[in-house]
């Protein structure tokens, strides 16, 4: 009897892997993560280094979609496809082996393999090990606490359409803003809408090779990874 | 040389600590951690068993706060001078030694390490190990995944007065509410006025034993643990 074991590998310092992810990952036989065609994966460099020899190896390759719109139809049903198509082998896989699932960050926040576990329900047994999100390694990288006393904290995509970013920004104390890349030029005006600008930091790469950590007003807008995440921290209650 | 190096525990399984933190905790000689007067404290009790048998141990035990107010200048005042002598110990002890100090969570994340890590800026080495949030336990706990796509999540405290509570439900689409204890009355009040409370989940030590996961609305108020934190799932956008 097999099944699958989705493994949150935290921010990207492998060190910052759980006890029980480290274990998992050391251990694995068979071994599957979501990437970009032409990519080695985040998730897998994270884990390099740390693999057995026979190591079998299940990268998940995301359909090519630069010709289509991320919103159209056609993206979503073969993002659909794509999901339904890894469902099927990972239930097989799962009938004689544990298959260990990579997945950065935490698994249950924005994570794609919450695609699959819906899927899986009820098909095959599947466990999933928290991590560390990617947020939280990017908050550490600036040194600064993010939340004091009775602070909100907003978490916000830079998809969102430019005014519900303005009113979420207004209206917490704190903010994480993910899923920047190019939308960071809408992110910036909204925060500046909302009289946060100032206050707000860039972190690219928090906790791995390269980090990079500056006050987003600083920043040149062509020169920003995929991988950055924008924070402002919250100045909440404290003993003086 | 010494240094102060504060350790994010995770949610409370010791496996979810990060290996990082398994090891530090493993090798401390010099232990400090929070806890309310007379009890053993939830940190010192998820790392019980990985402590080396010479640890010097440093409990550092809240002011009695019983008969004063939570929001009085008195109750302020004495938590500010309980801070101050602990940095004053702190630094002291890591002139000639490295002091391990516990936290549980994350120590960034709503910590009350931070109220040290302030204080001890420019007097001593400072490092601050992250750790999985409580709240990232507690969805792991309900099996269900807290955000998808675009949603924006929002972590509010009880405290808040009631009717910004309802303003941040009804304006996010997933919930994490913290510190609930005996503001939970009006937490639940505030997710009924928002339309939010058949989807309220309560969980109680997510990860921890004893662990306990509820639809708000069945639970009775009389009954509910300090460590308990309510979630409402995001329902975003995903393939279909």
């Amino acid at each position: 009897m097999g099944a699958i074991i989705c493994v949150g590998l935290g921010p990207g310092d492998p060190e910052l892997m759980s006890v029980k992810a480290d274990r998992l990952v050391r251990g694995a036989t068979h071994l599957a993560y979501f990437r970009k065609a032409g990519r080695s994966g985040v998730a897998r460099r994270i884990v390099a280094g740390m693999l057995r020899e026979d190591v079998i190896e299940y990268p998940m390759e995301y359909p090519v979609t630069t010709e289509i719109a991320f919103d159209s139809k056609d993206y979503t049903a073969r993002l659909a496809q794509f999901y339904e198509e890894w469902t099927e082998r990972l239930t097989a896989l799962a009938q004689d082996h544990e298959v260990i699932v990579l997945c950065e960050g935490d698994p249950f926040f924005y994570g794609s393999f919450m695609h699959l576990h819906s899927r899986l329900q009820g098909r095959c047994t599947v466990e999933v090990v928290p991590g560390i999100t990617g947020m939280t390694g990017c908050w550490h990288a600036t040194g600064i606490p993010i939340t004091w006393g009775d602070d909100v904290l907003s978490v916000l995509m830079g998809t969102l359409p430019e005014e519900q970013l303005v009113r979420h920004m207004r209206d917490a104390h704190a903010l994480a803003i993910m899923k920047t890349g190019r939308n960071l030029p809408k992110v910036k005006r909204a925060l500046a809408a909302a009289g946060r600008l100032q206050d707000a930091w860039l972190v690219e790469r928090g906790t791995m090779p390269g980090q990079r950590v500056a006050p987003l007003a600083d920043t040149d807008l062509d020169d920003c990874p995929y991988f950055a995440i924008v924070l402002v921290h919250g100045q909440g209650r404290r003993p003086e």
